[in-house]
């Protein structure tokens, strides 16, 4: 069975073994006639996947103690992959997620790191830069780009730090990959949601 | 002698007891026949500025042992005002910077409360929400205006917190006040770049 997560902005497809992303269109040019169980967010997209006979809506499946109402329903699956950890999806913003034992047991949300980036040049023309990725956390900077560079990726990286503890980090979402470079031990694994999604 | 920092949105005039806050515009009307020296980051004012017969640049004086290039003259007042400590901007974006023996020791930018707040709402209407000011940082929330919330005062809060070791930490700019509600030991004080312009 494949198994859909629909975001604001792309459809994250798992066939079994991999992950394939795809834009709306795409995703719906190429799979209307397969058999697919979904999760969505994108509640403008609704009647228009209503209307996809193969394609089915799990998302009322996906439930987690202690859940709160307005919580996203990627978040709900990536929190249900594991009994116990922190988890964090790093897109277009990225959440952090504690469970225990199964359950949800609260989490905060940060800027994704293009809302970061563009967020610095509203503020000032000064302040455009392009993120240095090979930025080094451990000492402080000097200068403009490394100063933006280091506040964004270190003040994500403190405080969840600050929330590991001894708990498993796992880690999801198009800059997880990245942003699991700066953590020892943390999983990156772009299956999560889905794997959470068949344990519901 | 009256002192100025000329900002990008505002004019702090500073008359030895208290730091008077108005718009460039006001700023002008008003003290356009006074004796004053400035600092400004709004390279926009300059020819309007060097046209006011009593008002005096002294931008050119502030320098701080290490500086680099593009460090905004407010900062290197800022960090010239005591000889040791960390030194905390919270204006349109918050400027972190570290000063021993009266050497510039680096530092970073995190964006401005309004910043953080505004770039939220530009991922999702659903996360378009307004600042918790009571959120309380010593338990993780559950919710979304909660979580956006703790996310943007816990990752400033930690991310100072980490650098600050056994350093007094001086606050200053629009939020200041309210940020340094956040940190035990603390000085507030709207006056640190007039003190740091008065000792260049």
């Amino acid at each position: 069975m494949l198994l859909a997560d629909i975001g604001n902005t792309r459809i994250h497809i798992y066939n079994g073994k991999e992950v394939i992303h795809l834009s709306h269109k795409e995703a719906i040019e190429q799979y209307a006639d397969k058999k697919l169980k979904y999760i969505t967010v994108k509640h403008q997209l609704k009647e228009q996947l209503n209307s996809l006979k193969n394609w089915t809506d799990i998302s009322d499946q996906i439930r987690i103690k202690n859940e709160y109402e307005t919580m996203g329903i990627d978040r709900k699956a990536l929190c249900l992959s594991h009994p116990n950890g922190i988890f964090v999806s790093a897109g277009s913003a990225i959440t952090v997620d504690l469970v225990e034992e199964g359950v949800y047991m609260g989490g905060f949300l940060l800027l994704g790191l293009r809302a970061y980036i563009e967020a610095y040049a509203t503020i000032s023309p000064a302040l455009k830069i392009e993120l240095d990725r090979e930025i080094v956390l451990d000492r402080l900077p000097v200068g403009t780009r490394e100063g933006i560079s280091y506040g964004i990726l270190n003040s994500i990286k403190t405080i969840i730090d600050k929330h590991k503890n001894r708990k498993q980090l796992y880690i999801t979402g198009g800059d997880g990959k990245f942003l699991s470079s700066f953590f020892e031990e943390a999983i990156f694994d772009e299956r999560l949601i889905f794997l959470g999604m068949q344990r519901s």
